[in-house]
């Protein structure tokens, strides 16, 4: 459905802003506490907490992360769930949520009410309110902006900063061809992220949101060079299948396509990969698959088909 | 300055958004710590904190909110003082800030460096640094969208629910005209707000920026009328200057006129105003005015010169 109409009765422009928060309100429901603890005030509040906070922040953007071809639903969703993966990224537990909203008058109120209805059931799902918010008039388009706040872990914040030569590299889940549709209809790793940050052998963590190739640089330590074996990487079904469309190998997708929201981490290489394998499988169904190491700058590769990363790039914004 | 350029050597898509996000982190210079506490993981770490938190988020966008004749450092300065009073609005600390940018690719490196710095400058000047951020392409325009996180006061929050009938109705500094230039020149009252969170006799608070006429109605209690008294309004002197070309009265642009960003507030109705005034007075330079009374809905007028507030609007977004 197009977020957009030329009908005016059917637009937001119909409602005002003053009735549009009110319609907001009663579509949110539950999923947003009365103020001062959620919409209605200058700010939200919400409770003290010893741990560290964890706050990201993340858009949605019109022809740019979705277009007429995703449903309303589909695009809070995205939303909503490329703001948990960093929290899940990070071993976190997410707390809050605001979302902000720039947009044209021609916007359809039905559009919106499946926005706004698809984040309320993702807020419940996961237990974090939509505690404020904000929506403005932009000349054209339509660009959502949501910032969540979560808490860190018990023990410990897993950071992309970590990992040392001789690291395993694993990721969960298999990579490539989100643009099918995975791009919207994936699953923030969560729980995954919590287990993991409880895991000693585990040093550093992110999320790959554009592609194993480029992101993988961030876990990288200095003076080493990340040594991926080509059979070992998980290919998913959609990068076989936008292979067959695109006439370049499923490898090529699985590297350096986006928005996998799987986790990638670094792993203490004194650590069996089994080991950590044996005791997620009693917690995770998901594959979580030994792709590398990361191996000092010059060192003989470990593998035979080492893949030649300097040929491969991921996802760059604003080219 | 024009935040757009067709000259590509001179737009963000000369650089791409690896080599920008580097400019970004030197714009802002000591404003953003290094990660995992600043920019550059897929969360920001803030501290902990036992304290009630307060989360505020309010965009900037290109032709709503300024256009080229506004300094990108003027844009950048508005984002930030819009935020920080909202949480001035409730009595509020801030704490951290994150920046989301929505932009077209020939967004001017130049404006960018301008609008980074004026934060950074505000950051510093405030101790709020800049922990995180994000950057995105989107097809035309420029929406920046900011998130503040803030810390309550000792004693309590400030909001805008808590007025009674018989309450005094006090507001800070002079009202209106704020389109000539205040909208982006303005201070946010922040240790006033701070201040005003201490005096057990003030019982609601928000910050006025959509024009008193509509924002009164925020704090008003039920069964309640806003009995304000024309010649107790402070008008700036931007709101005679728009009258004389507008050739509406100056008190209609005080009453009607967005972006003020005064604090608009309750004082429990026993207290003498000049009681208030008076302590005021030894903190804070700035006029606190005693402009009206929140009365029972058909009570007789406390003023010969009662406003009728029924024919005023503020700013209605959206329509």
């Amino acid at each position: 459905m197009s977020p957009f109409t030329r009908q005016r009765s059917r637009s937001i422009a119909a409602l005002g802003e003053v009735k549009l928060i009110i319609e907001i309100q009663r579509w949110l429901g539950t999923s947003s506490p009365k103020a001062p603890n959620g919409i209605g005030d200058d700010c939200a509040v919400l409770a003290g907490s010893p741990r560290d906070q964890l706050v990201t922040v993340d858009p949605v953007i019109f022809g740019e992360h979705f277009d007429e071809k995703i449903p309303a639903r589909g695009v809070g969703a995205k939303l909503f769930n490329r703001n948990l993966s960093d929290i899940a990224a990070m071993g976190g537990r997410p707390r809050a949520a605001v979302v902000a909203l720039a947009m044209s008058k021609d916007v359809k109120i039905e559009w919106l009410r499946d926005f706004y209805r698809s984040l309320a059931n993702i807020a419940r799902r996961h237990r974090v309110p939509i505690i404020g918010g904000d929506i403005a008039h932009q000349p054209t388009g339509l660009t959502a902006t949501m910032t969540l706040i979560g808490e860190s872990p018990k023990k410990r914040t897993l950071a992309r900063q970590g990992a040392q030569a001789g690291d395993w590299i694993f990721t969960t889940g298999n990579l490539g061809g989100s643009r099918l549709d995975w791009h919207w209809k994936f699953t923030p790793r969560l729980a995954e992220g919590q287990w993991l940050a409880t895991r000693p052998e585990v040093r550093a963590m992110m999320d790959i949101s554009d592609g194993l190739a480029k992101d993988l640089r961030n876990l990288q330590p200095s003076g080493t060079r990340a040594a991926l074996s080509a059979g070992l990487i998980p290919i998913s079904r959609s990068a076989q299948q936008m292979s067959r469309s695109s006439k370049q190998p499923a490898l090529f997708h699985a590297l350096t396509d986006g928005e996998d929201y799987e986790l990638l981490l670094a792993v203490n290489g004194r650590t069996k990969p089994e080991t950590l394998q044996q005791a997620w499988a009693r917690h995770s169904k998901l594959p979580l698959t030994c792709i590398g190491r990361f191996v000092k700058t010059r060192a003989v590769s470990p593998f035979a088909d080492e893949i030649d990363l300097s040929t491969y790039h991921g996802f760059e914004h604003l080219r």
